[in-house]
């Protein structure tokens, strides 16, 4: 089942035998967890008492462990402390509520409870279990790790907020504005107040904001054709009559007046579920209306399912996520996104993908150093005795060779020193990439309403068979992108067989995140672009298209084999249009692609041959 | 020897144990580390070869590790990594140039050497070793942690500086000036640079300031009557005309034309040596020339002597290490300084103190949960099975009772479950505080020049007797500080035996941190401040005090027994007088304190009797 990850799997093996043989006398097949102490209703700190509570489930093989329905607070004082790397996010020592390591077959049933944390904690981290799964709750952060306000009034170089009581902030001594855990309510008293003032200090990298991006206060959903303004930690502001009323200075700034301007998270170090290096894992009917990074991270995973869940924010927010809602990264088996409502999150709703490193030193004729190149990718160990590795030359992105794995020994978060079994391919050069060579996830994504976050919909890269069927996109950016490369991102695509179908795009694409609804890009060098294919075999069909001007429907570069049919393409008045965009399919570097005379157009004023003929640029 | 550590230092032993008896055959007494590929002046990167002759070292038994005189670079990316909690510095994944986990009876011998350190990374960790010994080598980083600017012009609510090229800064989109690891030479490059980039901008981190303060150019030391101004990372800019010369705004700003700006470096994750769970470690000749945190940090450490060694900024920079020069905490046996000079850094040349936790909860009559108060010490685990601790009513400071450990518990970080062998004093309570009863550390510090730092010289609050002899202060705040509180720091203090004899204080106290050339206070609510006595048993003697105004020499509070004797105090004109202060001691609710007629007072307007009389206000 999970054929490259033997020597992590078999200490997993090992532990679930120890822990039931010497365990089966008091099991127990459903724990509740107010049998530890956990409360509702109350306001009470429940960390400790779940952790008990797992803890009594993984020891007693307890396959159920539920909550009486109702609200249950999480603090972070008396959570389980551990060291986690989370590829795409911030690594670090987390403080998990529920720390899931080494459980197999267990489910999570909430009863409709709702979970709110408090603080720069972590909800769920999953680690080397199998078959879990987590139905019938929600969870959410008190106070949100991002901010938002209302624009009252705008300037030159200057907009007017409100900024509402649940994101505290103060201006500084210099005039910064910075978001805060709490109110600096009596800033004049010591002890006590001082200590909470000084952890309030502490915490305060919890609420930082790095840009920010103005959000249709009617449509609730990014701003037609607005971009992120970088702001960095402190925005120039001076307070203004009216409780809670700032003026904000930034050179570029500019919005409208009721609109709301996010504050995007520096950091993303709380996403809702960190699943590693597990298997079997699902959610179903699992609301998360709040995240300090991505909704669900999945990584080295094999078989993880989404289905009947909500990525939505809570009443009074306009987001939810701060980053993706959902993301893999070499997982294998099958993913699966089935009925999910995905909105509001501050990014993509999926991404799916492997990870190269590059080789940074070639030590002898069987033994090379590689480096992670993304920050976010530090500590991501994927490179196991028994892996076979592919051998890519990074600017063409092309596979010339694959290498089995003798040995492997991390160096550092970065470094990972690898001996092959054999002496390798003698084209293998400091600056190549290299990534693993797995049984690609499958992917299926069916029935899911995608809207109103920012960025795109759904990053596809896996080499598996991915299916895209009856779901629904309004995206401000590409609604599905195909793309991978191995200079700045670092992340392997390259899709092998693709259906997207029955799906109805709905005016995606008003703001230039992307470069079309459907584009298919990838990062190789212009020296190759002629010879290099690196996404193939993708069939779109049965789809409508609603545009409200004439970007690209469809937009290729370096793809082998693609066919657009049946579809019907409908003009809208939703948005402005933009004089910029011309054309519907720009078609670049790409062989065996067909533009199909059943295609239907609809509401333009160019006729159907004009509008299904590719050009070739944007 | 190590008495109340059992736990941790029996395995330590045993590791010991393992370790001499496999390797005996290929025993060597002393490596080179030229034999594991380290290369001086070529600006190669030194870490893996360092750490694999520390390794080989532990291997065979090495007693000595010895480095040819010359240059050493060392980077971060090929650093161990470890998670390290270190008290009053930043916790966290550290990347380690020299990782000494579990060695016994080594000495590392510069010969001279120095060790230049690249970006975000920790020089050395020493964690439960035996008879370490470091000498004859300087540790410096290319970019220090901290930046500095000289002043070119000062108006209304702004200074306008020159940023010298080693301290790269840049003015973000919002107008705010940030300091990073590198310029941002070729802002539009792609791919390598792009990369580049994106990894400083993670580490700019590494570089945030949060205040600044200004040091007089002429006499290199903290400027009269100068306060630290709070200011954020990121004071709002503009660029003038002029390279690298920059106006920044802060309504507080002020400061002398041709004086020198410090941004104080807003972390301490650096520090230069942490020393914890060790013995006998002794530094001999090693300069500290910059740390981004404290220079030596003992922890949990029995006998640590730091000996002609040196705390100095190198050339071109007003600062040294960013915070304390030295600090021990919670130390047994013997901490001695003997010969040093501590100079230029951001914080007291020396603390050493103990540490207070406070009672959270009681779950039953043997049963506490006990919580670290300050951040800074999170993580800090000090509670062992068969430790004695002192039960301290904390508005009083004072100690009511004993009781002993059966196991201890840790929950998080932040809070540990302790069961005592007994039922504990009934008059145990949340909120009282709880600090180990130890081999208090016996001090000496003798023969050490400090001066020009930030702050205090020393603050001194062992319980084992106490020595300083021979020493020069010339510190901006008090020279020497007893104190201790159950309710900010939550440093325990409490001296019981000191010294103070044969030193110069010169111009102490010309800054308001302190109250006093020589102060003893204590964080005792008022309520007790009648009754209670946290410090006893203090003799100063045949110490010449130089001083400019009549600012307090000695300042008591909750003293009990203290002699002054045979000082000679001088009248200078080193600055200018502060009309607030008129009186040279000042006693408040202590007994026993003797202010001899023996003193000598010269240079003074009024009688030497007058000037000796204690008041008891400030």
């Amino acid at each position: 089942m999970l054929k490259n990850k033997r020597n992590r799997f078999a200490q997993l093996a090992f532990a679930f035998g120890c822990a039931i043989s010497s365990q089966v006398l008091m099991a127990k097949a459903v724990i509740n967890v107010n049998e530890f102490g956990v409360q509702s209703n109350n306001g009470s700190d429940s960390t400790y008492g779940v952790f008990e509570a797992i803890k009594a489930a993984k020891a007693q093989g307890a396959t159920k462990l539920i909550f009486d329905k109702g609200r249950y607070d999480f603090y972070g004082d008396r959570a389980t402390e551990k060291l986690v790397y989370i590829s795409n996010n911030d690594p670090g020592i987390k403080r998990i509520v529920f720390p899931l390591e080494g459980i197999k077959d267990l489910e999570i049933d909430g009863q409709g409870a709702e979970f709110i944390f408090h603080g720069g904690i972590n909800p769920f981290v999953i680690d080397q279990s199998q078959q879990l799964t987590f139905r019938n709750f929600s969870i959410d952060f008190e106070r949100s790790f991002h901010s938002e306000a209302t624009v009252l009034a705008v300037g030159k170089g200057y907009v007017d907020l409100h900024i509402p009581a649940q994101f505290p902030y103060k201006i500084t001594d210099a005039g910064l504005l910075k978001f805060q855990a709490k109110a600096d309510d009596q800033p004049n008293k010591i002890t006590i107040e001082k200590l909470e003032r000084r952890k309030a200090s502490v915490n305060e990298v919890n609420y930082q904001y790095k840009r920010v991006l103005e959000f249709d206060v009617n449509k609730r959903e990014p701003a037609y054709q607005k971009k992120d303004i970088s702001t960095g930690n402190g925005l120039p502001a001076k307070k203004l009559a009216g409780e809670r009323n700032v003026r904000v200075f930034h050179p570029k700034i500019n919005a409208t007046v009721g609109n709301v301007l996010v504050f995007q998270f520096k950091h993303r170090s709380f996403p809702g579920f960190v699943i590693s290096d597990s298997a079997d894992v699902t959610l179903d009917n699992v609301t998360i209306h709040h995240a300090g990074g991505m909704g669900v991270l999945a990584q080295r995973s094999h078989n993880v399912t989404v289905q009947n869940s909500k990525v939505t924010p809570s009443a009074g927010r306009m987001v939810s996520a701060t980053a993706d809602a959902t993301h893999f990264v070499n997982c294998t088996g099958k993913v699966q996104l089935i009925n999910n409502l995905f909105e509001n999150q501050k990014d993509d709703a999926t991404n799916i993908h492997g990870i190269y490193v590059a080789v940074d030193k070639i030590l002898d004729d069987k033994t090379i150093e590689v480096r992670l190149q993304h920050p976010q990718q530090y500590g991501f160990d994927f490179i196991d005795a028994g892996d076979t590795l592919e051998l890519v030359h990074a600017p063409s992105m092309s596979t010339y060779n694959t290498a089995k794995v003798a040995s492997s020994q991390r160096i550092s978060n970065e470094i990972t020193r690898v001996v092959f079994e054999a002496p390798f391919d003698t084209r293998l050069q400091a600056g190549d990439s290299i990534a693993e060579v797995r049984d690609y996830a499958q992917v299926l994504i069916k029935g899911n309403i995608i809207r109103r976050n920012r960025a795109r919909g759904m990053l596809l890269n896996s080499r598996g068979k991915t299916i895209v069927e009856d779901n629904y996109f309004h995206a401000p950016g590409s609604a599905i992108l195909f793309e991978g490369d191995a200079n700045f991102w670092y992340e392997q695509g390259g899709i092998s067989h693709a259906i997207i179908r029955n799906n109805v795009f709905e005016n995606n694409f008003y703001t230039e995140w992307g470069r079309g609804v459907i584009a298919v890009a990838a990062g190789i060098d212009e020296k190759y672009q002629e010879s290099s294919r690196y996404n193939h075999n993708i069939l779109i069909e049965n789809n409508l298209f609603k545009v409200f001007d004439h970007a690209p429907v469809l937009n290729l570069f370096s793809v082998s084999g693609l066919t657009f049919k049946n579809n019907t393409i409908e003009k809208t008045n939703a948005y402005p249009e933009r004089a910029k965009f011309n054309s519907l399919f720009v078609v670049n570097h790409s062989n065996n692609v067909s533009i199909e005379a059943n295609n239907k157009v609809i509401g333009f004023n160019q006729s159907q041959k004009q509008l299904l003929t590719p050009t070739n640029k944007l």
